[in-house]
């Protein structure tokens, strides 16, 4: 039968989703979880790879095993093999045509940022330090970005993909004191897509951009014209929906 | 002269604020990066001890230098040799009678609680996780404990202070989500005290505790009848008042 799970993790001390060598991933250390508790050696496939640093609180990935447990109880009994830095959060049985990454309809990603004139020790494993921050300018971003757009301009410099268009359904800011998260969902995004964005808004809250900028960047698909990478420890993969 | 630090840090990876011979502690790793400033071996002087994993947004804590550095720009260059788990917010010059524990007025600890069925990753850290979680509950418990008390039921086993007279001035929650902060301003805390009484909420939310047994509690002095010692995680040291 093929499983479905939910998962979330503080990714910083991981090299990322993906395996490596020459480094611990994820989903090594959830697929040896699986082995340690079915004796499977199961392939677990992700929704998307999230980079090194990057966290989730809600990634989606599915294996298929013949173990006898009850599917909405295979969480638990990961979780049992997992370190505190990865949770099962739920578990269900899928249809075997049911495919993690190529079902996906929309992703949402949240990226974290916090006002402050100095590194706080509180904050900086989920959030990126701004020492300024204005809604009004981050917002004019996301709005410009909404929608079906070329997003060549945010895409990491070196990556092969060939179609480069995609579509933002929604893009809002979340203010809680000195702390703001932007909410990105999407039918998909490029590689580094979304720390991009998150540059592009510190560019604009530094007053380095503005919005005749950022459509020239769109239509032009020049990467230098936006914000730099902003810092993976900022992004987390929230949701994805099928 | 006098140098006043405000600090904060998160308390996960070492021993507590002060020095031990079998961990590192806070209060090394910040008079060696004076020392390294510096070159004098100074004695860094706290509000007051925090345990092993307790975390602090804002420590106080002072020494006496000889440097030159004029006193605003001494929390730069110490957080130049600081880990990011520790930084220096702020640093100013006071008068030779100010002692960061002496002359405290108030501290404010707040205690951080989520509710969820499973562990979350992104949580953990800085918060206790509970199944349930009943404001009006938690408020009784906050509410009854509010003014001079004798707080010896709130206090840990094997302490050997005399006077366990304490006023609490202030205790709310603030809500935000499924996350639950309480903040407690007192005169000064027992050993565990704050620990404890955030155990004693988790008692009153789970029905194992009401208001006769928690005055019952307080009258007889009996820590079998409060709440267990909630875990250091959770725990931060707010604030201090002089």
């Amino acid at each position: 039968m093929r499983i479905l799970l939910t998962i979330s993790y503080d990714g910083t001390n991981y090299c990322g989703w993906q395996r490596q060598l020459n480094g611990i991933s994820i989903q090594q250390v959830i697929e040896d979880a699986i082995f340690s508790l079915t004796g499977e050696r199961v392939s677990l496939v992700a929704s998307g790879r999230t980079d090194s640093g990057v966290h989730a609180i809600g990634q989606v990935a599915h294996f298929d095993t013949n173990c006898t447990i009850p599917p909405e109880k295979i969480c638990l009994a990961i979780n049992g093999f997992l370190p505190d830095d990865i949770r099962v959060l739920n578990s269900s049985m899928v249809d075997d045509d049911f495919h993690a990454r190529y079902t996906a309809k929309r992703k949402t990603y949240a990226y974290n940022f916090y006002l402050s004139t100095v590194n706080l020790p509180l904050k900086e494993r989920f959030a990126t330090r701004v020492e300024t921050f204005d809604i009004e300018k981050a917002q004019m971003v996301l709005d410009t970005i909404t929608g079906t757009h070329d997003f060549k301009c945010f895409l990491a410099s070196g990556s092969a993909v060939k179609n480069t268009v995609r579509t933002i359904y929604d893009a809002k800011i979340v203010q809680n004191g000195n702390d703001f998260t932007v909410f990105i969902t999407g039918n998909g995004f490029l590689y580094n897509m979304v720390r991009i964005i998150a540059g592009t808004i510190i560019f604009a809250c530094e007053d380095k951009l503005d919005k005749d900028k950022l459509c020239l960047a769109l239509s032009s698909g020049n990467r230098n014209l936006v914000g730099k990478t902003a810092p993976a420890k900022g992004l987390v993969l929230q949701s994805v929906q099928y």
